[in-house]
């Protein structure tokens, strides 16, 4: 069987999550090498999967290394520089969301994978992936709910993270919600909805943290969004949640769908006390499992048979374009159109 | 408008109940008079619902008042005594469940009630009037779901108040729980299933309050009925639950309908803490308000326009053979053969 | 018993309900005369209700009766004159939502009711005495949630009856949705958020019956609502949904709480060709029925006790000042900022 | 990376999920051999899954590979004799459920895994490994329903493949429901309870495919079964549901865990027509496809470290003295003692 030989680049835990499913669940892959700034958790990482190569520097790596694929899993600031040296290298890559935060190293990006063409280019929104996000779009290009008119989406982490996710923003190792988080609800914006963001209007606050405003972050953001086709986005992006909570509707003409209305951990509820209750998805990593695992399928099998994936580099963009104008908007209280 | 005339005898808390909906809910009907043994609770209610005259004696009461009809809402014990001097008096008669624990009286009842066959004579099933438990019925005799083969009914009051159940059981108004609650499950047996209890094991324990085992009682008794139609009927009662939980699930050669599958006791759920939680039903006064007053006003409605009420005097009969059968299968721990 | 004399004035279908609960399910009230525009509907509801008074002239009503009370569920336009007779007639008053369409005349009506203030008066902010909504604002009293920080309002009709809600627009019967519909979403955000709203942007569209936007009407709106108090309100509006489903979620510091999530009719599941379903709520007669009813014991109520109300006069301006901003952002397609 | 080397047996639908989990998804097994009757399907799954050695005679492959483990997922019939030869052997061994349908085939298995001991046995009992099922353990163990008193058990086929249950019946690869199906159930019976059957009765029938009556097999079958320890079991089984369903209700003292009370497929909702659907499971494959990959990665990790696996071969036993037991009182009409 051949098998894709992959490098890994970025060793957070999200890195490592795509390392077990590529060395443990994924056959037809292989990581040939792993690559981070820490010099022990390179040698860490090797250890714990068995990957024969380490580096602590990209270059060298991408030199040495006799590679098929990429896989940049680190922080976005670095993603643009990553992602042209791998495309001059000719390799497959998959990068994580979002693509840059900066609009020109997106079209920058965009040209050096439109000439690095003849090699896969995904991106990991890796919620399309999800089986009911996948099935909701099935129905809807079936023509089950109509044209689709409205989408809610909710993407809400639990409070129990709140301090972590504090730590991270002060360290810059996170952006603001309406990036970090919200581009994913931006993303599937674009994909229910079929078009871009015209004009956004936001609010929200630093309600239970006050000292995200330091940081231009907030723990609850929404956002109003007029979109290009005459479509409407309500996205809320928050911190506070009881538990670990993303909930999307798309609303069409002749139907609605919903997911995840209810955020249950499992298929067990529990009588007691006068109550019923259902544990709350932990986190992200628990309800996205699965995605992550498939998008990273979908990957590999796009470098071994040569299909082109559905997320494209120009996604990247899109979202991006998005999370920009949603962002602004509630940084200057105003409704703001987009300048893309 | 013509006002139906009504007694009403027993004023406990179900008593009560329907003297509040009789006169203030239902502006067809009259309380005229109330009966009780307890005098002070005689006058306690006649003041607040403003009702005319009051008795500590029956006779009298049937003696003197110029009635239409009676609401016998009486310990059990009493049922037979009261419906035929009712009958005698030839009053419209509504009865609380269950008729008779004695399948003797069951039938004498039926003689004399066939005697007064030109009045209205109902039983308080009121399950059967419960919106869900109606529309399921109507969707069963639409055929929606084939020939109904299995029900299965679960009638659990809540642990908080198991002590008041002891309690009762203790001083003889309250019965063993296949009789007391479980009448409701075989009426509803036989109903949905269009049927008889042919033979029935059954099982369970006094595991929460021991004590109910002096008294011939369980806090949970499970049984497995085989109807005459050969379908089945799985009955779990008991009084240990997290909150009021009474289920029922109607299984068709062409689909299932299930009823109050989560006791929820409104539209509100609460998000804290890690999970997502619905306050389960308190009591069984508030799950069946609407049913109580549902069954009243149809039993007025039959007593103003001559309608037969659809739940008749052998309704009490074959529900009780089916809570003696289950009753005497748990006390002899063997497979019992329905006597009737 | 003392029974508040009271006269229903508009006849349309919520009349009748108003009606049909006054006088046959609140025993301490006694409808004595009804007013509407059309003499054939006064006289079959006299008929039907056994009302002694039939007026098609509301002053002759005013004079003629020995009233304690007028409800007054005439069309919107006609509040203001109603009212202001209503008050000097030294009358108790109940008045449908909204108050007003016009914040000119909220003022002189709220000039009117206090000169009136030893009078109850109120508004059919109905939703505020559903159950599960009056139970959510009990819990956030006793601050199970925390402060709350926004209110998701999601009320949407169901598309089967959208034809008959363009009628009504079309010959001015019903007006623009957000009054029309979400003057009670209106009233709930300021009621949970405890504020007032300071600018909002809409959108949303004609989608499914563009005509609408010939009587500047939608058949979709959404809005986004900064508070004054730095809280945010979310309200989508609509007539298109799958049935009727009004969802409501309060989110708070430490918890949040969620109204009718899935607007399921009752406790009936269905099992049946591979799915589960559950039958949505039909109308908003049917979802709002224990409200209405409610609500008008309060009012009666206060009348017999002299308890002030919860709900004011000012609740219907502060109400309409929301659903003015909201709506005016929708035409205008900006950001718009409250003028009151 | 050491790795097991296994060799599966038995090449059906669950042949090759289990191939496929152990090929491509547990980095630590290997699966060198595969053996069936059938050669086109040994050669067929050895391309697919890149196996080197396939077999038709499984002494043959015992004999000439080098194998630390066996996975035996044959019919139920070959199992006595492929464990017997395995032990011998000194091979690891997983072994499909139910053990055998012959207690005393169980009884030698049990002599021969006894004298095996150094080596793993366990069985597939893999709803064990189901998350909800394995959290509701943890909870039990933690003491947060108190004292288990009641099991609830109920494993549905949806009737979309009862044609195809009934064909394998017929020819002898299925057998009668409460050994096929319910040997799950039996087996969560007794672990979830920490008991073993003293007596049931059983009801049911051939309900909508009369057809299953000429096989000794029904289409529902219903059970009671009280347990040594004075605890209480209901079983139900069938093949004629909307969909794949099986739901889990244990009862305790304190109070109750459910799982999958809703046999929902995935997070999707579908508001359409008046309705609010949820599509449920398709079929098992799909249901179990998680725990069927969880029990298989505990099998290896056993195998790897040594730790004894929770499932013996007593409970391949035990389980198979309830099935017995609960087949026999449906096809005597009686109430049954197990004779164990």
């Amino acid at each position: 069987m051949e098998k894709v030989r992959i490098a890994v680049v970025g060793l957070g835990n999200l890195g490592e999550l795509h390392i077990r499913h590529l060395q443990n669940k994924i056959a037809s892959a292989k990581v040939v090498a792993v690559c981070d700034v820490l010099e022990n958790r390179v040698k860490e990482i090797q250890k714990t999967y068995d990957i024969p190569a380490g580096y602590t520097d990209y270059d060298q790596m991408i030199d040495q290394e006799e590679l098929d694929a990429v896989a940049i899993i680190t922080n976005v600031q670095t993603h643009h520089d990553l992602i042209i040296k791998a495309c001059q290298a000719k390799l497959h890559i998959f990068c994580e969301k979002p693509l840059s935060l900066d609009w020109q190293e997106c079209k920058e990006i965009e040209r050096a994978v439109e000439e690095n063409n003849t090699k896969i280019f995904t991106l990991g929104f890796m919620r399309r992936f999800d089986p009911s996000h996948a099935e909701a779009m099935k129905r809807i290009r079936a023509g089950e709910i109509g044209k689709p008119i409205i989408f809610k989406s909710t993407s809400l982490d639990g409070v129990s993270v709140i301090e972590e996710l504090f730590e991270k923003r002060v360290r810059g190792a996170f952006h603001p919600w309406f990036f970090e988080m919200g581009i994913h609800d931006c993303d599937l914006s674009c994909w229910f909805l079929n078009s871009e963001v015209e004009c956004a209007y936001a609010a929200g606050g630093a309600y239970v943290k006050p000292e995200f405003a330091d940081y231009e972050d907030y723990d609850n953001g929404l956002a109003l969004a007029s979109m290009k086709n005459g479509s409407v986005a309500y996205v809320h992006v928050g911190k506070t949640a009881a538990c670990s909570h993303v909930e999307a509707e798309i609303i069409g003409t002749k139907g609605t769908l919903r997911i995840n209305s209810i955020p249950r951990r499992n298929r067990l509820q529990i009588y007691k006390d006068g109550y019923i209750a259902e544990q709350g998805i932990v986190d992200f990593l628990e309800r996205w499992e699965d995605a992550f695992y498939l998008e990273m399928c979908d990957f590999i099998d796009c470098v071994l048979t040569g299909r082109k994936p559905e997320i494209t580099v120009y996604d990247g963009t899109k979202s991006l374009e998005m999370a920009l104008t949603l962002h602004k908007a509630y940084m200057e209280k105003r409704l703001v159109k987009s300048e893309y």
